[in-house]
């Protein structure tokens, strides 16, 4: 029986090195991980070495008044670490009933508990991890955050998976006979893991979730806070039209009515794109500047879309080619904009012909990637930052290079950017996306404040009416309003017969801009994000199933209809909610009610005794009406809104910002006290009053 | 203006250690691979060091009989290759034509060219490279073969992307103006990247592509031969049916005049599943060895379903724990099967209470993996085998334990697996999917045999009696004729009114089996895929764009009919095809015709000239009529059929086969010669000659 000694042999190939049996102890090596307190309440860990290129090397300044002293909120030793081969390992402990939310731009739900996140900045595939914001930031309804402060690709395991160790094991079940039994046994712990030398860890203290973000985004440096123009409508004109052109489209919006604040030019104004060029068209910009200060006339800023890849007829293209990596993208350069030669070379362009003439900002396009179009992961960079760190860093590198140029000059400037990551909230850029899913944009607007971004969800086509006001109802009650139709060529009046709703939503986000204004100046000073899940104010409140409805600045709740859709249900938080348009009693306290709006309306709640700040009439930010603040509910109220002059916001002192204290009495009168800050504004600071409590 | 000042702070964060630009020439470091001959048209390159647990650890012996010795088919330092940081990267030369093919089973389409494979044991969620094989193995349009040896994710990139050091770039285009343009311009070659210590790779002659494939089989191990009552029909039973129902359920085969040669026992024949205890359920199976002397006594075959994870009841489940890794699955440990202590402790649980008493087979589900439900990518292993590389290989793993079982006894096996990975096509087990679109089942088809795997399209329920039969149909037309319907209940008549089309396709099926198991002899001895698409065959005839027609064995091109589609459009390889049944003439030479076969009708072209060997009635395998060899076409023709002992295949000598030489003239008759090998079949072997060609 020969052939039996051969098969052993065969058999006998796995065996190797590995022949001898390890203890279960060495197995399970993982060690407390110490922490450091950083901040008040902010605490850092390390697993490993220290890595390169971390998210936090984006973070802006820490806010000076960061919340006093709290209590580390974990039990000492409980946090475990662990560096094996290239591979650091960290296990974070979780209850039973805590629900997860962030790790990431999401555009499913918010209770992120139960799905494993391989975290990657890519386009919106629907692959779960991959995400125009990948960011690897959690807060759990217990009330504190954690952050996994890294530039590589990580891998979160939020309450997935068992270890064999673990002492009180839920218990088992036979899936042949027992109803009971789950495909993922809860778990106990989140854990999450990259390969490299290292990998830090940085825990949030709350005592609730929205200060554990509050935490985390004024320890990353304060939240964005835009210019105000930034707050009206955005128009993205065809690609391929001239200044003439241009000129008479947006001169359409102020014959027939419509606002409009910033015309954003897609990429036909260069000279070529795809790779890019950044060089004004000729044929289609004769004279730039001339162009620009026509917009200006009007009142209007023009942004700029670009993608970061450098076309061989780019005026920058010979200069920058030594800070580019080892592949191209379109067969343009992907410059290395961690190296300050190649940051100087595009900022220098930038500024002598864009911003020297009045441009106002960009819209970042193409960081977030398809993996078929960007750089391999094994694409290497001058400066020796991986193709992983740069594939996760390109939007935080382009946004922070872009930014830092109208700082210089004392500008604001706010813009859009397809992909970013963590430490990211003091950018005043807005992601967006090749997706068009109504609903998964407000899921992203709902998960947007979790992690600290902001997301633009633009209005582009329709494929009739109803659609064309309902996605024109959420552009407009989100962190940047726009009408993207550099494709479709749709115009605001392309579906005439809802002129009248579609103008309605466009001159109500006008005349919220005072409130939004105010809500940015929360994120920036406090570190509230202006768009998020309700179930990040009222983690009790049941609402982590609800990916439909958000929280727009302090006091407004909006739940947008989707077209097809004309019946739906809100729940309402804790308290009374009212009507904003009519100030009625909506409902109340977790009560749920179906609502079935008319085409024109736009379903938005606000809180009991809010004062929401309203501007009346204008067309534009810079010709906004008399200040309005109107009272809701039955409450005596206090509240604050803000103003300051319209230049960098990331000053110190405060003579160039002043919150105002309002103080109203349902049905008598408005009280209004200057507060923080030092700024007067030159124009006075007067308010009209109104009552719209229940009757 | 002291705010400037802190602004250029923020700004620096980015400096840090990358001030200095290095030249393109460091960024491009890439060094020719060095290769060693290792076979005939075999040659390995390395780059870095030799990692642990190569995909080649699991390859068989090398087929004695290689082809003789070819040129290398690429030029001289061609291959390039580079281990920096812990990232081993290869690039090899690609033609702007080469069509590629392989990287795994996938169930769209075949040209893997353009798309980014992150390689990765997985269920079939649509992701490109996850999938239940995805075996780093790449044959071209130009006739040679690829084999990235590594048990890591790999990365591979097919045809994306250029270096920026490329020398003859493809012309680059504006999108503003130029129509032409591509998102993805024309790359010069595959490049592929893991991190780890090492990376090798290997390269296989042709000059043609199956040549390519075939060479990669044989180095492998050969290709599996499955005992011959493998070949018949299998039937799953519910899970939790008990061994009287199972009885009563098989006999209703044979009552209804349905052919049957196995039966699958699911979950519920254990005591507890996932995680599973292998032991036999007493209350279900009182009788284990009498359940399966029943089924032995009919004819019958009987394969166990397990999923690898053990459960605490399981009686070997202290024994196995200290060779177990860190997480758990469904509270199940995780074997390290790379170590033979557990190998053992299996092996002789499963001889004792499986193999003893007659199993003939098992199905290894759940070893592809949901991440939300298996270990993380860091768990750990006594060995130091890590999650990744257990992850990739544990489908190996589990396949060679098992055959080794019954290996050693004398016996052949034939099973089911839910994952595998490259160097597997000696362990005779089909592949399956929780997926379920019949389009996706034939593409598989398609794909398995560019990487050496075998797909099963099993047939479960279905919502209409077509669905029922073209489903049927598919399933019968496979490397393993299955209906599993363990959940639905479904039997072969329970749609009354397609039993006669049922009946008929799984009465070919038996029918076949003397051609199939000469297709398979063809694939042990000499590498040829049993199940293929044409385009491998063809490689200059323009069918890459086709993946819904299959060939099946030497001779016959299989073009399924999806329910819905009445209509279908078939594209002939060159030569002249025959149909099946009548032997007409159907088309030739790269023509394409529409066909609207009745529902009883599975499309099967013959090429001009085969000798297909078919066995006359029978229930099973074991009840094979006489063997009949049906001629079609108008060439003089010379073919070969095979048989053998049905023990082990992996024997050495050649006393336990024969081929014999098949000579035919049309309308003349058969001349059959001994040829290679020297077994002689106990009853002799005699054939009837028919001539089928056109009258």
């Amino acid at each position: 029986m020969r052939f039996y000694l051969l098969l052993l042999v065969v058999g006998i190939v796995l065996l190797g090195e590995n022949a001898f049996a390890q203890t279960d102890t060495i197995l399970m090596a993982m060690t407390p991980i110490e922490f450091e307190r950083i901040a008040p309440g902010v605490w850092r860990g390390r697993v490993g070495e220290e890595d390169s290129l971390k998210l936090s090397s984006f973070a802006g300044r820490q806010m000076d008044d960061m919340d006093g002293e709290v209590a580390f909120p974990f039990a000492v030793d409980s946090i475990l670490g662990q560096h094996v081969g290239n591979r650091a390992i960290i296990r974070i402990p979780l209850s039973e009933a805590e629900r997860v939310f962030g790790l990431g731009l999401h555009f499913d739900n918010i209770n992120r508990r139960g799905r494993v996140h391989h975290l990657r900045v890519d386009h919106h595939s629907g692959i779960t991890g991959r995400t125009h914001a990948p960011v690897p930031f959690y807060v759990t309804s217990e009330g504190y955050g954690v952050l996994f402060d890294t530039s590589r690709f990580i891998s979160v395991y939020p309450g997935i998976g068992n270890r064999k160790d673990r002492p009180d094991l839920p218990p088992i079940r036979d899936r042949n006979t027992d109803s009971a039994w789950q495909a993922q046994p809860t778990s106990d712990a989140v854990e999450a893991t990259v390969q490299g030398p290292g990998l830090d860890v940085i825990v949030f203290a709350g005592p609730k979730p929205l200060d554990a973000v509050k935490r985390y985004v004024r320890w990353s440096g304060g939240g964005a806070l835009p210019p105000k123009w930034g707050l009206g409508f955005w128009h993205r004109t065809p690609t391929n039209a001239s200044a003439e052109e241009i000129i008479e489209e947006v001169d359409m919006f102020r014959d027939q009515d419509f606002p409009l604040d910033v015309v954003g030019l897609e990429p036909g104004w260069q000279t070529r794109s795809y790779p890019c060029t950044f060089d004004w068209s000729d044929r289609l910009f004769p004279d730039p500047s001339g162009f620009v200060n026509a917009m200006g006339e009007r009142g209007l800023h023009v942004n700029l879309w670009e993608n970061p890849y450098v076309a061989p007829e780019s005026s920058i293209y010979d200069e920058i080619k030594p800070y580019t990596g080892s592949h191209m993208v379109w067969l343009g350069l992907v410059p290395d904009y961690t190296m300050a030669e190649a940051r100087e070379i595009l900022q220098d362009h930038h500024k002598r012909n864009h911003l020297d003439i009045g441009v106002s900002g960009y819209k970042i396009d193409e960081v977030d990637g398809i993996d078929e179009w960007l750089w391999p992961d094994h694409a290497q960079f001058p400066s020796g930052t991986t193709a992983e760190q740069m594939r996760q860093t390109y939007g935080l590198q382009m946004q922070q290079m872009l930014l830092e140029m109208f700082s210089e000059r004392g500008e604001r400037t706010y813009g859009l950017v397809r992909g970013t990551n963590g430490v990211s909230a003091r950018y005043p850029f807005a992601l967006y996306s090749d997706s068009y899913s109504h609903r998964g944009y407000v899921a992203a607007l709902c998960n947007s404040g979790f992690v600290g971004v902001l997301w633009s969800p633009e209005i582009r086509s329709a494929r009739n009416e109803e659609e064309w006001v309902r996605r024109m109802q959420t552009a407009c009650m989100s962190p940047l309003a726009m009408l993207n139709a550099w494709a479709s060529g749709t115009k605001p009046w392309s579906f005439p017969e809802v002129n009248e709703p579609i103008r309605k939503a466009m001159k109500l986000r006008l005349q919220l801009v005072p409130y939004l204004y105010t809500a940015f100046a929360h994120y920036k000073f406090e570190g509230v994000p202006p768009f998020r899940s309700p179930a990040l104010d009222w983690p009790e409140a049941g609402l982590e199933g609800i990916a439909d409805q958000y929280m727009m600045g302090p006091d407004i709740m909006v739940a947008p209809i989707i077209a097809g859709t004309r019946k739906r249900d809100v729940k309402f938080p804790p308290g009374k909610w009212y009507e904003f348009e009519t100030g009625e009693l909506a409902g109340a306290d977790g009560e749920t009610i179906s609502i079935e709006p008319d085409l024109d309306e736009v379903p938005l709640y606000v809180r009991d005794g809010a004062l929401i700040t309203l501007a009346e009439g204008g067309h534009n930010v810079a010709t906004l009406g008399d200040t309005i603040v109107r009272h809701y509910g039955e409450e005596v109220s206090q509240s604050v809104t803000y103003v300051d002059d319209g230049v960098p916001d990331n000053r110190k002192g405060d003579d160039w910002y002043r919150w105002y204290q309002m103080t109203a009495t349902p049905g008598e009168g408005l009280e209004v006290k200057p507060a923080r800050g030092g700024y007067e504004p030159p124009e006075g600071f007067e308010v009209t009053y109104q009552y719209l409590g229940p009757k």
